[in-house]
């Protein structure tokens, strides 16, 4: 049986692949296995930020001695920019191995790359339909036959530049927005409401250009979607639980309904067996190997009936607002900062909500934990 | 016995009084009782942020018919600006009333204002012993003999500005620094030395000038300073609980010993009768009527080990990043963001810390508190 | 025959009206004659600036008490949020008098507000209209008849917030945009194309909703139009040269055709009489009373086959980039930063390019200007 | 006699090294003369600004193939962040060729690396001095004899992080400021007095530790330093005119005494042969192969006596605010935006102005040029 292996390590600059190195050397990483790396830079996580193509030149450079050229293109390397509030840099590096150990069902990965997106499919039905497809490929990969085995679905996808849209235009196509901020989370929303489709939280329907970015109403609970200007396409990786992977790592996922809904990650922390009682104690804490979250400002204004200004903000962009807030609420319970929240989670989750992963190891006997099909 | 009451009332813009004189017209708030108003606004909360400047007009313009132009002065408005994430602009009227009712001890308030700081004092010894005499007046106003009664010391004062430096310096004086955004980390961090020294927590001789702004490990665990453009003093508010005070409210406070203390605040809220296990419960929250807290990015680069990059972010201020943060740990604990998160804790509890003062009115019978002395 | 007399007073922060009320008190300023005040304050110029509604409660408040309640609301007073770069705060007094003096034609001025405009309505046809018959408003106040004498219409318009597009939402209706800092670039759009539709430069039929916004071929040369969060409605103020106004003021303008176009406003320099070859000599600039221009990152992406940054920096808006670039053209060649650089023109001149106003005291005799129908 | 070429190449992005690979390609650049490469990128251009690192990664990567790996530590590679306003992200080749043609004295290009910096050295008298012995090294390998036939010297230098620091104290040494954005004026600052040193602009005596970054009535009047988080040490290039050297190019340099003064810029336009009324005609814009120019805000608060708030601004650097108005300066005059504006000239020219370069071809025969000495 195949076993899937999270590893999570400290990044002191965006191009720093000195830990992954290190663990290769020690074989504690396998590069072979590789299949996805998900990593926070310390970018501003918009338009411009090249943190992240940054780190994956640096990660490309690291790995390609190690498992050659072809195999890299196969890696899906998910670099999401911004670090705000004590969020701290770092990589999720994730790892197969066949011939595994350890108990069933454990956590199982899948990943996929689509082909690249037209300029002017981005933000449209188009881009939809093609991120679904990937997903169905992502979770061929892995072995998923059950949606309902899915916990999480990262993905890394396309933005518009000024440059592109006149490239676009050149050619007589119009593009859905002519905002490159605003062409960011046109692509989140329509690659997870992909993922919506591919899960059959949605039906295909229910997805016209109307709903795209504007009927927050329609959204998937396990999307979590990433712009960036360093690829053309989508990089999609899948994570889930399954009787055909084995190991000691379990997943189980939350859906915030607000930016403070810290009670619906509580519950799943619970369901992994940690004792909920407040901020997860510092011996329980290496248990949890990763936390990944979505942060958005939402589109009312307000939070409980209190107003808020992220919105409002002309100097500092209302994804990176709620990426500092969510994660001091999420950090707050598991004791620590090195979590990966990304910004703009338009349907991931509800309005100003989003889905939450929880990746961590078993606890020891006589603790059950109660994750399983979402 | 005098009796203190804490009024919330949310904010739609910098200048929005109307809340404040709906309360006046209805006789909740009694005008002439009125000794301090803390607010958060809208701004950047540092040093070009006016929005503190233009609350401060139109709450006096709002409270001069009422109180007329003298005792106008002797109300202290500390206006915080800075509502990163989703706090939500707000202030607390904080007012005194004669021949209260209730029980004792309670919630007791004072306040006092200093005479201007000549700009070549600020950041400096001189600044720090004009505070402790402000705080021991405002300790004297609420009649606390006992520093160990005194919870919570809110203070704002004065920062640089380009052109007050050059005023200093064509006088032929030389500031602490030429830097205007740091010199408001320094005016802060001498108030707090300030009431340390006023409260016993330090003494005379650890207030060197290489202290200021240098020696994080010098400290009150009840002070709270702010800085703003619009004064050239300092407005003292001293909170605590006092058995000649009386009423329905009572104080108490605690010391985030890091950004992500969520446990230090938790145990306050359960000395307070809250049920601490998680997030206040919703019926509980209207019960919790104000928490003012402190943040920083502090000194050291890093939280629990983790590097965070608050320091090295030339686009946001890390005061901005700290109050973003810190508001999301403790808004995942009371449930809602209405909360008083002001940046800058420079000598307001240890490096990358601060103190937290929580007033609540008190529980049902046989919910015992167990506040009392600091 | 009416006399217009522009005052130029520098600011030493948004609520600084000592200069205002000190030539008040020298006589230098009949604040009865006031019909309008431009200024720029040094927010954002954003969304989320209150520098401009502080300014405006400070100035109502300061002129109350000389002109009388009713008067005041007639005051355009039309707050230019952004001093980037070298930009200088300042505002300029437009005064009016009866029975003036000096040669003929001569600057000539006209006023009016409209009333406040549906949520729904910004950035849409609607809007474009209710501009147009308040520019026809204003030109009728100077007694101009010939939109050729009009040489700049200066307007505040509204913008959207997230509070705003809530109230318009509740009601049913939708809205143009539902980002906030967009908002303000479709209603300076729509308004500047109230400009172009009453000076007759473009007609009804060219002012579809498919054009406001998008379609930047369609412009007006003489609109200068800026957005603020404290009004709803629109204030107008004319510029122009009449024949039936005399004094020592005149006006020219010049249409920059891209963010570097110097040599357009030069000419307009030499037109008045400056001598051209370079920056303007110290002893000349005293009679350069005002410049008001426009400043814009244009729609491309690049500034003559040079690609720039402005459109895909999420930390800085564009239109603070343009005004601080914009402002080093125009100070290069004015030899001072107290210019009105005012950011977003949308269909104010062409795509990256936009209107500037210049006023002048006449020259020594013998030097000839040529200003004079646009 | 050696032959000085420099090839200006725009840039699509921090990574793009298409333009130099076409050249070499093409044979118009001989990669193995490259002496240094000066580049224009679009990050923010204060600490956090990796767009640096990632395009001298691109760099070293593009030519490593076609010099070798130890003639590429030779190759100077000064990346300045910062394209505000309509700059034009692009760098600047400088190649030298053995058995060069055309007239002479031409221009002349020297170059060197330091040794790393103490982090307690930064900002310090021990910076000073590496630096000026880095400077005569630079124009020893130019065969430069005489100061004054350098003209402009550019060096790109270390900054201080929160990490860096704390390494720092950790040995016990304490550095010359915590502030990290501070440390990079501080570097500047120190880097142009070991110019000005070495230039005999200054002497030993006028470099203590109370000049550096404090007493800005001492500056070099030639030097341009940037700082860079990528870096240790400094990578010094001279610039100057050698009749020793021969070619078409020959370089100038002006000192605007503030932030408006175009008619310093313009002297050395006019000195070069371009017809300095006004802004560069079309025709001639392609003899100016480029320009170099420091910005700053300056210490005063104010430019010609009109107040700025380039200084009190949180949101944006003033480094940031005076490189985009400086450019609009410089590009009104030379019509176009691909130019070498670099922010920070503590100790560059005058307080608030700074050293400009300006390199051209020689102009038709009949216009006389007379740069030379400086």
């Amino acid at each position: 049986m195949r076993e899937a292996i999270v590893h999570r390590l400290s990044m002191r600059a965006p191009d720093d692949v000195a830990p992954l190195l290190a663990a290769i050397g020690e074989g504690t990483i396998r590069p072979e296995g590789i299949v996805g790396i998900l990593g926070k830079t310390e970018g501003n996580g918009c338009v411009n930020d090249f943190t992240r193509a940054f780190a994956i030149r640096a990660l490309r450079d690291a790995l390609a001695p190690h498992v050659g050229a072809e195999r890299l293109d196969e890696i899906s390397m998910v670099m999401s920019g911004g670090t705000e509030g004590a969020l701290s840099p770092h990589m999720l590096v994730l790892e197969r191995r066949e011939n595994g150990s350890g108990p069933s069902p454990a956590l199982a990965i899948g990943s996929t790359r689509t082909a690249d997106l037209a300029f002017e499919h981005l933000g449209r039905r188009e881009q939809v339909l093609m991120v679904a497809d990937g997903v169905r490929a992502a979770m061929a990969d892995a072995g998923f036959t059950d949606p309902a085995d899915v916990h999480f679905v990262q993905i890394k996808c396309p933005l518009l530049t000024a440059e592109r849209i006149a490239e676009a235009e050149a050619r007589g196509a119009s593009v859905a927005t002519r905002d490159t901020l605003k062409s960011m989370g046109l692509s989140r929303g329509a690659s997870a409401l992909g993922v919506a489709l591919a899960l059959g939280e949605i039906d295909e329907t229910s997805i016209g250009n109307d709903v795209i970015g504007r009927d927050m109403s329609v959204f998937s609970s396990r999307a979590s979607t990433s712009g960036g200007v360093e690829l053309l396409d989508h990089e999609i990786v899948v994570l889930g639980m399954s009787d055909e992977w084995c190991g000691d790592l379990v997943v189980d996922h939350a859906v915030m309904v607000d930016q403070i809904d810290a009670e619906s990650v509580r519950a799943s922390l619970m369901r992994l067996g940690f004792s909920g009682n407040g901020q997860i104690a510092a011996a329980e804490r290496p248990r949890l190997k990763a936390l990944l979250a979505k942060a958005e400002a939402g589109s009312t204004g307000s939070l409980r009936g209190h107003r808020h200004t992220m919105l409002d903000d002309s100097d500092i962009s209302s994804t990176r607002h709620a990426r500092a807030f969510v994660a001091g609420v999420l950090a707050g319970l598991v004791g620590h900062s090195e979590i990966f929240v990304s910004g703009g989670a338009e349907h991931q989750g509800p309005d100003g909500g989003g889905p939450v992963a929880l990746i961590a190891s078993r606890p020891d006997d006589g603790i059950s934990i109660t994750t399983g099909r979402a």
